[in-house]
């Protein structure tokens, strides 16, 4: 992402230690962001907690460290912001839902401690859409979050606040989840890179589920390298390979329908890249029913869903919306050959992909359908359609930026299969696209 | 395996190429191979249907095409043989189930069709535990098949039969499948190498399920060079990447309890590696409960199961013995929460397994807590509690033979991550590991 004035937010993650050496401190750093969120964030509504006085005191430790030659990681000073169904020890462990407005969490979630541990100041929590199972984020009980490339759109979801604060420049990256695309989704509408690793390579400990299936702890920044420094912070381990296999493009015809501009783009990114030397190659993956694959992995997740959330739902029902509350009640009235089905579908589904999929390093799509819209029009059904298929895998994936159209982001859908390999794909596809422009309220 | 007489059993698969060269043809290969399951298989019952004339045809064809120097892969002319479950165009595909009896495969499963392509001689189906739920292989409908090693002792299952073919020679390599160990467990009570890759990594097309969720086709074989070339041939794609990192030794302290023999011979096996200069690192995973694992891997396996014979068992009961209609009949009658958490269970497992151990190359276990077991005793419950962690997380594993103790085979079980990293981490094993000795009966 280009266009910060401010060299400290135009640094991201990786530009930091540079920054560090020119006699910029990591005080500095913090108080930059802390200054944006108090500036910037009321346009958007991004930010839900602050901890302003715990990341003042581990920027200072970090100014320390780096003056002592000492410090614990390439992002020790990074100034980063969490989804509220991410645990921060002393926040309130909401996940967007009203019923848990008085639930502090006791400690750090995993990915959390692993972050302070890489010596990571955190800024909060961040707005999402409710139990992290709608991609609008117009939340009723946190207020709805706005996309910061244009007043009254969306930023997407589940993890729309992630999104949006680190295409605003609020923090230097970002935690979100991702149950069916809720870090690559919003990543999408609001330009930023979204990195979802591979199924359990960061811990979801301390992380209120929504469906222990399908839930990713991911990363939003604002280049590939960013997101790649914060994920290994997270525990993220594998070194990349060499990989000198083609991608494949799958064929979405009869699969999805994508709005003009997002084809056009789609088009020309694939004309980039083949000018660019890349071996692409269209693939037809048959019987793939991703409107079926969204209903199961919908009712998947309102089943696990309503049994993470079974003692809330019991004690204050009025906590939640009556719209969350339908989708966790239907869960719970299927039947176990119904259930069972989907389960299959998902599992059938993976096994197909990972056979078809095998001679290539990895396979591009456009990562939305569709680009941001109003929050005043019509929601699509199909916004998560292409990111599922990630989730269904299990496989390191990533949104990234890929030009603009109508004033609007553009992204480009890679999944991957092993974790350092896609990595290093995602760094190389990064160089070879369009970078995205700040919005212009931000820069 | 080391002590074959004839040379082109001792060719295995691997070697075939260097004895076409010298004269010998893939005629003569079948041909030796036909004999042999004639003379020795009445002492086993590995066999279960035969298709003579049509490994002939495939290995003249294949004798042509070496003559030509047109081989199609380094296993053309290979005679191998696959498990009862799956189809193979013209024979019965019965499961090991009598309601199927008459059940004829009017294609090839996708596994076998590729074991064509690549020019192999498909010998015929082999024994296997009734619906490969159970590890005994003492199966009513098709006879029990007997381990090679010790007359009245079991072969373990459910591949028994694939395990038992290979460890007397009776085919140069065997294809199985592997919902909680059933390649790896009769491979470490027969003293063969059990290759189970990655979830997908071989489709499942054309195979009779037992559970979508942990069903993966492995390969009996009796190096892990051959596993290797007979697993590529079905179309698994990852080449080998660098992998400097150590070996986690799992904690079993309290998990589960080995025989003694077991015990020991795993202790030896470590000190070897060590001396070797393997890194091993002993890891304790908190909060590892096999025992409820195995429970849910059951449960799960009686419900997808029964869905999976539902047809048959409501048209012909009988053709199902009572212990495995109860079985199945036991998973129809669950509640979708219950369910759910046995799926929950996987998955967290599988989560944390994966966290915990992202520092290391690949996990050690022995294979099997036990070695194989007369059929008149009592059965362990425990035989798959390791095994069934490769197909918890879908990650490629192997079951390597590690010597003998008490005349039966013992034997190493490695838990890899990538594909490709885990068959060059499983040669490098083997050749640091005793190799097992064919059954005297069978040199």
């Amino acid at each position: 992402m280009t266009g910060f004035s401010d060299p400290i937010v135009a640094a991201g993650v990786a530009g930091l230690p540079a920054l560090y050496a020119s006699g910029v401190s990591p005080v500095d750093v913090t108080e930059a962001y802390l200054a944006r969120i108090e500036r910037l964030d009321p346009a958007i509504n991004a930010v839900v907690e602050l901890d302003a006085a715990g990341a003042r005191a581990e920027a200072r430790a970090s100014a320390r460290r780096w003056a002592e030659g000492k410090a614990r990681s390439p992002i020790d000073g990074a100034p980063i912001a969490v989804k509220a169904n991410i645990g921060v020890e002393g926040l309130v462990h909401s996940a967007g839902i009203k019923a848990y407005a008085r639930n502090v969490a006791p400690v750090d979630a995993a990915c959390v401690a692993r972050l302070r541990a890489a010596g990571a100041a955190i800024l909060g929590t961040l707005n999402m859409h409710e139990a992290a199972l709608g991609a609008t984020n117009d939340n009723a009980f946190l207020g709805r979050c706005t996309n910061p490339h244009r007043a009254g759109f969306t930023p997407g979801g589940s993890s729309g606040g992630s999104a949006a604060a680190v295409a605003a420049g609020l923090c230097a990256a970002a935690l979100g989840t991702d149950t069916m695309g809720s870090v690559r989704l919003p990543s999408s509408y609001c330009g930023v890179v979204g990195y979802k690793p591979a199924l359990g390579a960061i811990s979801t400990e301390g992380v209120t589920a929504l469906s222990w299936t399908l839930d990713h702890v991911g990363v939003h920044a604002r280049s590939a390298e960013d997101a790649a420094l914060v994920a290994r912070a997270c525990g993220v381990g594998e070194v990349a390979a060499a990989e000198n296999r083609p991608l494949a493009v799958l064929d979405l015809d009869g699969l999805v329908t994508l709005e003009p501009a997002v084809a056009e783009g789609f088009a020309r990114t694939l004309d980039d890249l083949t000018s660019a030397g890349w071996r692409l190659e269209r693939l037809r993956i048959e019987d793939l029913d991703l409107g079926a694959l969204r209903r199961a992995g919908l009712l998947i997740s309102e089943v696990e869903g309503g049994i993470e959330h079974r003692r809330a739902l019991a004690l204050d029902p009025e906590g939640f919306t009556p719209e969350l509350r339908s989708l966790l009640a239907w869960g719970a009235r299927q039947t176990p050959a119904r259930l069972a089905e989907a389960y299959r579908l998902l599992t059938e589904t993976r096994r197909k992909i990972l056979v078809t999929t095998a001679p290539y390093a990895g396979i591009l799509t456009p990562t939305t359908p569709q680009q941001a819209f109003a929050f005043d029009g019509a929601i699509p059904a199909s916004q998560a359609d292409l990111t599922a298929l990630g989730n269904v895998l299990g496989a390191p994936t990533y949104a990234l930026p890929s030009g603009e159209a109508n004033g609007l982001p553009l992204s480009l859908h890679l999944i991957g299969r092993a974790e350092g390999a896609t990595q290093a794909l995602a760094a190389r596809l990064s160089q070879a696209l369009p970078s995205a422009t700040v919005p212009e309220a931000f820069r």
